[in-house]
């Protein structure tokens, strides 16, 4: 074992070659509802969201294995369909699904256990004070497709303007992407890397904590990373769009430290590390400390 | 991949060597109920029934990943015992827990993904006309055990004589063991292994199904098996002791195929592999097959 509890997967030394492993739910009325996402679309997410974490190692997928609870009255059509969701984002990912079981529950249920081969890996607690906050991917737009979806807006209801940057956020929660390829490409380059599933001001507090560092994000960075018909979309929903950015997660975007030197170009940096500790966001109010939860701001 | 879906576990081979990998639910209300074990057992269960699939597969446990579901209002005892639980019979096992998932959900539920290491494994499609069936532990006395929690029968409310035997059974279903020795020592002598999760009888399908044989067990010989204060305590149930072996799951008994001449001393033989197809029992009555759910007696 050399990596176990405590970051976005284990590793695991197998003579010579390392193998990364992770597990990861979603379950039917707590990570989604079916008046959101066919069930196909549900396995497929599920399947994104587990080899994210092998990404956020900078690990490639190897292989799946996924533990399917059922409700009562489930159709033979919804295994097809789960087959068929899951069969295509293997194929888009490289991670073949090669094992399972079935549980006759109370509720659809997908748990994705994802092992991962890696040369190196990139933990979460090597960030240094002078290290860059990296943000590959974008914060912030699931959330918004999720709201669209829980106050049930429809597309075709919504300002024409809006429309467009509207279907964007609901792609972006409905058929979420794991960001291998970036993910390989931070290693060597990334001091910390974490993917954002439980919202940016948490997964930097990750970072800050587990390195013993400062990790300070900007908010004219941050918003600077939102296309405009986008944060007026926010805006128009009576959203704050820092703190949907700050409390975005699924987006599955990677978050990583590293020198301004081997920065590459796919990230925008939102924010440096400091010497002392804790997650900040400066504004051009101050800077106020990341707090546990959705109650983001805080002085301090 | 070596070998995928279809089998008790899969395998990977990584380099020189073999992995294998398998994942499990144990969820509150389908596989347990609190009334009948603290959550430490119900932790400890888990991760036994887990690692029987690698048991299942003559491989030796490597490590296991657990993605815990946690109903509302649970507190941090629970977590503590949970650990406890774990700790120990990974321990037992040696099968470190290297890597986990919390949710927020409805109810206690432990999805647990383990992973052994093989030079050679023993798959379910092995089996050949003339093997013999084997059978390594017991089946029936955790089914046994379940049906005096299931009627709230106290040890103590039982006529004397059957006590002994009532605990025996409660420690099968509360404490099951995998048979990790046994399986490892059945390899290059078994031609199909499986564990007796959900009851021999399908279990012994599943042998006969991947291997193309028929598979025949024998009623004196399984009958045989239990001990005569156990067979009188299912008597006293009202229970029928051949339904009950039939039937019995969660034992994590290994059931095995192989040829007389490779039979280990510690397994009983309770049949034969045939020329055909399908599971049956031999009665003095004549011969029934096997079918499927708990109608298991059906003339063939």
């Amino acid at each position: 074992l050399e990596l176990g509890i405590g970051d976005d997967a284990a590793v695991l030394a197998v003579h010579s070659k390392r193998l990364v492993c992770s597990i990861d739910a979603s379950l039917e009325g707590v990570h989604f509802d079916l008046k959101w996402l066919t069930l196909g679309e549900a396995a497929a997410r599920a399947l994104v969201a587990a080899v994210s974490d092998l990404a956020a190692m900078g690990s490639k997928p190897v292989a799946a294995l996924v533990n399917l609870e059922v409700p009562p009255g489930a159709a033979l059509a919804d295994f097809d369909a789960i087959g068929v969701g899951q069969r295509r984002a293997g194929r888009v990912m490289g991670c073949p699904i090669i094992g399972g079981n079935i549980v006759r529950g109370s509720r659809w249920g997908f748990t994705t256990s994802v092992m991962g081969s890696a040369g190196r890996v990139i933990r979460r607690d090597g960030a240094r004070p002078g290290d860059e906050i990296w943000l590959a991917g974008h914060s912030g737009l699931a959330r918004v497709g999720l709201t669209l979806l829980q106050r049930g807006s429809a597309i075709e209801e919504l300002p024409k303007a809006l429309q467009r940057a509207a279907k964007l956020c609901l792609r972006n929660w409905k058929v979420p992407v794991a960001r291998l390829e970036e993910g390989a490409r931070l290693v060597g380059k990334a001091t910390a890397l974490v993917d954002v599933s439980d919202g940016l001001s948490s997964e930097l507090r990750h970072i800050a904590e587990a390195s013993g560092v400062r990790a300070v994000v900007h908010s004219d960075a941050l918003l600077a990373t939102l296309d405009s018909p986008v944060q007026r979309l926010i805006t128009w929903l009576g959203l704050d769009p820092l703190e949907v950015l700050l409390a975005g997660g699924e987006d599955y975007a990677l978050l990583a430290a590293g020198p301004a030197a081997a920065r590459p170009a796919f990230v925008h940096v939102v924010g440096e590390v400091r010497r002392g500790q804790g997650a900040y966001v400066a504004t051009p109010g101050g800077l106020h400390r990341l707090a546990t939860g959705f109650d983001h701001l805080r002085s301090g």
